[in-house]
């Protein structure tokens, strides 16, 4: 299928088919969670009610006295296809069908899904789901989620877009996202995919500016060369970080008896995935981890990392956690090594890692880090403030950005910087203000050290397509400006 | 050396040697946290001061009208072994010498050390560090560490030891751990080691009533084989679970510059952990994973899995986990999968994964675990309620818990039961009360799945001990009652 999806993140029009006024049903929730936060026009569709929680209601859709861009249908199965015939009659450009009963309970279901698909083609409409959560996207406030706003949380707008084939683990994932701070562009379950597939959703994701990296939860693909085909072709415009579940025999039996998927060989998943420049993800908190370091910092043009730590005992996992992944920590030159001992204390060690000791002040580090990006003998550099130790300041993160934001410039060396902030509440708060200045912070090494090795593995796979430094000018232009 | 070292955990007097009447000195910072917080008596001493923040003060630690069981050294290097000496005249029981410019610093460092340590033998007293930040018991309220409260959170009390060879990573832990909620019954951080070593603390913590589990971080260990001796023994009785770091070259060569220790090869400490049944972890959140599933679960008595789950995609991303650590997700017996169908949804997935769905209510959670447990085919449980989902009350958890007891009392069956909660914060507040009911949380299947490893591995290496069978009395008096 071809053309663009744009409609169902940014509606001017929704109708809810099937809005209810029983507070516990789909049908009211899901509208009570688009009244809340859709800025666009709501109805809703019901043929006994005149109004729902105050939406204006009709008994079909094609009462609705204005064009509707988006229907979202919530009744129940067996009333779909009917609802979707209506739909297409209106002129509906896009249906979202949250209701189950289809492929994923046998052939009865398969045969409606069948049905349905014909309507859609029928009328030209395009279709999310069915048996689906459909989408969420904080800036046109369209959200079609039905998990109530007491037990569920919609995070803020963001840079990361997120599509799950499934659902609830989707709901849980934004919920978690909303905990933790973390914005997002676009949601999108897509359900059973009958019509729109992570295909079109990548596709379409690539020219979204809002999205800045693309994460994916799959449990298994039907049509593999084309998916193929588009994460080669977006992955050199934006990093795609794919969790990808039934990697083991005893997973893949699950997700057959979960979504029918086929979860196919894993290790052609991984030929595909490094064969596309895809990151790969072992879990939910690593798909987030590395998609906020891929969003904020540049790819790495080699594989030398730099330890700068005020703690010393980080400053040896970090030196592990980097040597597990494959990336090297060299030691630095004597003239590097020379520098460093005279802005740093005595008891400082100007080796790699690079130990300011818990005895530093802020000028420590930002001398140190000048001195490690202009050495060119690194190629990122994880850096671990204490921030609770005493010489530190709260201005540290300001001079620190600053001066990396100086170096840049001066040498035209972009390298990326990835921040650990082991700590309780004082040290989050600094770790959040760093972010805001770009500069992704992660609570322990090992994570920092996995984001780093993306960005590795990343900057390998751009330079073989030629796209490397139109990505390190475009963070440049960013991050500098 | 022999005798226990309790009174450093757990002293009716202590004097702080150095204290200082100026904010941000270790002297001061020190005092006043030990004065917020210390429930026994405090004294300083300060030549040129007759109070400090309010504590009495006297010129010299022999001038002190009572006898005092622990001295708190912060005075500079060079006057360390001159208080040390006052201290042992005194007939104070243990000196904690926070200062460093020890062995850590050289050839001059190491003879100050060799100096400190024959004064302390000469009057029988006991050494934690030097160049350490000391200790801190929640109970006791005795807290030699020396941030403030305004940068550094401190935990509550709880069943989980901590040791560390570094001062500040045992800090920025401490914090992270009052941040968390996460409880400590005691907290050593021994420094230069130049008397009281790990294998003091492990002997020490075997027999201490307040903890249940002990962590160890860990450069390198001087007496290999004395620490391999100690480890066997206290294992039978407690888990020891290890965060080792220095593990690869690169980070053996920065722990070298770090403590000055030999990190050793590391396929030589994965041989004594491996003997004497230490649990490994690789990285501080892991190393507490690990610890809060040790405490609070029984070890398992073989390696099958079920996987109870709300969420098929959870259910599928937690077997992978499983399988991906060798542990077994067995298909269950046409019986048992009979009994489920019984019991569930028509549309649940009645094999293992056991997939309630999210249309699921609380009754089906309750059912399918004492199908499980009783059916003799799995060893541990790993269950994932979706708590958000709108089937489920308020009252899942307790209802969940007390049928396990139940079950665990009728039918003599006891097997570990770990959770995983994927959410925000509704989600958060219900594993948070799962965990006050003994079952730990985890907010994904990978970590959970770790945990569940942890408690296998354990349960084999307690059987070859004979010891099996009094852990899981153990844990089910604690939990059944």
């Amino acid at each position: 299928m071809s053309g663009s999806i744009e409609f169902f993140f940014n509606p001017k029009v929704v109708a809810v088919v099937g809005a209810s006024r029983r507070p516990g049903k789909v049908g009211y929730e899901l509208l009570r969670n688009l009244k809340e936060m859709y800025k666009g026009t709501l109805y809703a569709v019901n043929p006994e009610a005149k109004e729902v929680l105050g939406v204006p209601t009709y008994p079909s859709i094609l009462d609705i006295p204005e064009e509707v861009d988006v229907a979202v249908i919530v009744v129940p199965a067996e009333k779909v296809v009917e609802a979707a015939e209506e739909a297409g009659r209106k002129g509906v450009k896009g249906l979202i069908v949250i209701s189950g009963g289809f492929k994923e309970i046998g052939p009865e279901g398969a045969e409606r899904e069948r049905k349905l698909v014909e309507v859609v083609r029928k009328y030209g409409m395009r279709l999310i789901g069915p048996n689906c959560v459909g989408v969420y996207v904080p800036k046109s406030g369209i959200n079609t989620l039905f998990l109530s706003k007491e037990r569920q949380g919609y995070p803020p707008h963001g840079f990361i877009a997120f599509a799950s084939q499934s659902g609830a683990f989707g709901s849980a994932v934004l919920d978690w996202a909303a905990m933790r701070g973390i914005g997002i562009s676009k949601f999108i379950s897509y359900g059973n995919k009958a019509d729109v597939s992570e295909v079109d959703v990548l596709l379409y994701l690539k020219d979204d500016e809002d999205t800045k990296v693309i994460t994916l939860y799959v449990e298994g693909v039907e049509n593999g060369p084309e998916f193929f085909r588009a994460l080669k072709e977006v992955t050199k415009h934006k990093p795609v970080v794919v969790l990808k579940s039934g990697r083991t025999e005893a997973g893949a039996r699950a997700a057959s008896s979960h979504t029918g998927s086929l979860a196919g060989s894993d290790a052609v998943y991984n030929a595909v995935f490094k064969q596309s420049g895809v990151i790969r993800a072992y879990g939910m908190e690593e798909l987030f981890d590395l998609a906020m370091g891929l969003a904020m910092q540049p790819p790495a043009t080699g594989d030398r990392v730099a330890v700068l730590t005020v703690g010393g005992g980080s400053g040896v996992m970090a030196t592990d956690a980097l040597a597990d992944l494959g990336l090297k920590v060299p030691k630095l030159s004597d003239q590097s090594i020379a520098k460093l001992r005279k802005v740093l204390l005595p008891f400082a060690s100007p080796y790699n890692p690079v130990d300011v000791t818990g005895s530093a002040v802020d000028e420590h580090l930002v001398e140190a880090i000048e001195i490690l990006i202009t050495s060119g003998e690194v190629d990122a550099v994880m850096w671990l403030p204490y921030y609770m130790v005493p010489g530190l300041t709260p201005e540290l993160n300001k001079k620190f950005v600053e001066r990396v934001k100086k170096v840049f410039k001066e040498t035209g060396r972009v390298i990326p910087i990835v921040g650990v902030a082991t700590g309780g509440s004082y040290t989050a708060m600094y770790a959040k203000e760093a972010e805001t200045m770009g500069i992704p912070m992660y609570v322990s090494p090992e994570r920092a050290a996995k984001v780093i090795k993306a960005l590795v593995d990343y900057g390998r796979w751009l330079r073989g397509t030629g796209y490397l430094e139109h990505h390190i000018e475009r963070f440049y232009r960013w991050f500098v400006g």
